[in-house]
């Protein structure tokens, strides 16, 4: 790879034209592929990474001691090192995408026309995906095998500190798609650490590549989201807000509080902000704000959240659209729900927001204003997951507007075509 | 208006930001409007028009004198030349809408978790649509008036040549608007005929619009196609074929071809290519190249069917992904299925393409394996059109491999939420 790795710009966009041109008719294949030969070939995947383990970990050892003697910190070297759990954990995530139901092939709508006409809306495969991640190797194979299961052509552009590891997941997942009769371009991996493998990627490979998604932080998604010429499945952020309203239960509010913000605070839907009702203030308030520090949150609010507890830092402008990620939390006071919907408007990330009340109509009133991929009303945040929501796994949250708004899983890797069946039909 | 079309373009981008804040604002406040309201609106855009006809008919009349003076063809003119009934077309066209079922707040799945979680996922608007349109100032009223349906803000950028129509009839449709409560900005046109404000648009202005839908010949598609940096919903072309498998039955086929290619040569249904198998030539091409040329139809063939007709010019590699858009079709004979399946996906558009034949295997083979948006067996092609489709007006034919593909109609301009309802629920 090195020899490829090495060579001047000029030779990687040939290169990378090729893969996608590969990738485009792989996706031809494996759009006609049965569900039976895509299951089995993701069984397949999962029986070669297992027995491929060694040499997986071995490729990661390598990884890890170059990220170690680079300075990496301790939680990028956590997402980066592979042990043999981790290595058990993909296979069997591989197994559990062969157990979902195949969306390709599902007829979503039928209908018959007046002059005979029998019209189905049958979902397909996008087609090729390119896929952007930084230094979590299990990415490789988890996405791979969603885009396999999905029908479509994987292009899978590994952060430079996995590469290692990375391609030898690849290798291995692409030996057990050919020996499965399938495309052997179903996977392929960028074959380079060159960063501007990404540029050609969101270019879009003359014309191969019908979607990117960026896996990993803010900054990748960022660029990926501003250069990208096609589109794109992707969160920026998650600043998610509980709404504890007038009519909440305190002990339901302070049970999804903790969870919305505690259980863990790195995930893109771990509450940011907490906004209390300022009718519920009196009695809600100072108990969320207590528990929340006893808990080990740090606590910035607003002079109502300063004045029930001692220990609450106030918070700036810049703590309202803030996406800490930590055990840190926005504390406001708000006058009612349409203060409550207009701050989430003005700060949110329209990824994820809840409201805790017993009152339905206030609840439906903010399930409906509030414009969200996700909005929930008494639940925690943190079930924004495509686990959660019973599809299975997910290759990530999309808030964008298009296409796929909230878990992007197998379904969402699909477009649907028209098939039109008549007898003779013509149009007068 | 020519005060700011005269401004230099300094001040053209604030001005262009400034709508598309004012159509997203707009958004919120259509998104959650009843379908009562929305269809009163409707209506009313009628009435006005109705009302309104005396100044758009005049406002036309100047536009047409321009663009006679500016030495316009005979087709241009006719697209952009009004009268009573089509003034009387686009006021139906509104009510037609109007009686369309609403697809917002459609309830698209429901599904309720081990743990008690009630998760719907629910049609909401998409949110701000930008139209981009040529010549034709009854897109004015009929890609307004989808928008509005959808729950979309609308911003609608006239081609220049009906610039004073379109202003007339979008002043009108605002009016109904606002008297019917809903947001002035629902509907926007640009006012003026600087051609940077479409380079705004395909920007984005400042993430305010969601996606661009051009309306107009392929130059106009494909400057759209290639510089948006949001998603569009088009067709560059409509590179369509009529396949005449070895089973076909004479006479179907012959109406078909027909239909496909004469009705109307314009349309981008229109059959461009006709291909006949070989097994199926020695019956079938010489009478279906015949009854072409009879039909006033220019034949351009391969060897074959030159044999077939000495009218027939030969047809070089050119004419293969031609769009001819006119009475001439290229006419090729293909060894079975699978280079006729070959043929579509190398010289197609991925638009609309059928296969005639009475053999149920060999037409779903083709329904499977030809990856267009619409695929067809045993009828024209012409019926790519949401009308004919039942899906009532359409904004247009989507070839993309995202979001929507074939016509696209009300339910096409809306994306989703999750919507969640617990009671208390905390995840593990």
């Amino acid at each position: 790879m090195s020899a490829i790795a090495d060579r001047p710009e000029a030779t990687l966009e040939p290169m990378m034209l090729y893969m996608g041109r590969r990738a485009r008719e792989a996706a031809a294949g494996l759009a006609l592929a049965s569900t039976e030969t895509k299951n089995a070939a993701l069984n397949a995947m999962a029986a070669r990474i297992e027995a491929d383990a060694g040499k997986i970990l071995e490729a990661n050892r390598q990884d890890v001691e170059a990220a170690r003697a680079k300075g990496r910190d301790a939680a990028f070297i956590d997402r980066l090192a592979l042990d043999g759990a981790r290595v058990a954990a993909m296979a069997k995530g591989l197994r559990d995408i062969a157990s979902l139901a195949d969306p390709v092939g599902e007829v979503m709508a039928r209908w018959r026309r007046p002059n005979g006409l029998e019209i189905s809306r049958v979902r397909v495969p996008i087609g090729v995906i390119g896929i952007i991640y930084e230094s979590r190797p299990n990415v490789t194979a988890d996405a791979a095998g969603l885009c396999l299961k999905s029908g479509n052509a994987a292009i899978l552009r590994s952060g430079s500190e996995s590469f290692l590891t990375s391609l030898v997941i690849a290798n291995s997942l692409s030996e057990a798609v050919v020996s499965s009769g399938l495309p052997e371009a179903a996977i392929q991996l960028v074959p380079t650490v060159d960063r501007s493998a990404v540029g050609f990627m969101l270019g879009g490979l003359g014309g191969a590549v019908d979607v990117i998604v960026p896996r990993g932080g803010k900054d990748l998604v960022g660029r990926v989201q501003a250069e990208a010429r096609l589109p794109v499945f992707a969160h920026l952020e998650g600043v998610c807000h509980v709404y504890v309203h007038e009519a909440a239960d305190l002990d339901m509010a302070k049970q999804i509080v903790l969870n919305a913000k505690m259980r863990r605070t790195g995930i893109c839907g771990a509450a940011e902000t907490l906004l209390v009702d300022r009718k519920a203030a009196p009695t809600h308030l100072a108990p969320l704000v207590e528990m929340l520090i006893e808990a080990g949150c740090e606590v910035r609010g607003d002079p109502d959240a300063q004045h029930a507890n001692s220990r609450v830092k106030p918070a700036s402008e810049e703590d309202w659209p803030k996406e800490y990620l930590d055990a840190i939390i926005a504390v406001k006071s708000v006058d009612g729900l349409d203060e409550a919907v207009e701050h989430i408007a003005r700060y949110g990330s329209q990824h994820t927001d809840a409201i805790v009340t017993e009152d339905r109509a206030a609840a439906e009133a903010f399930l409906a204003r509030v414009d969200s991929a996700i909005v929930l009303h008494n639940a925690s945040t943190q079930f924004a997951d495509g686990g959660e929501f019973g599809m299975g796994a997910e290759i990530g949250i999309a808030t964008g507007r298009f296409h796929a708004r909230g878990p992007v899983g197998v379904e969402q890797l699909t477009i649907y075509k028209y098939v039109v069946r008549g007898e003779g039909q013509t149009r007068p």
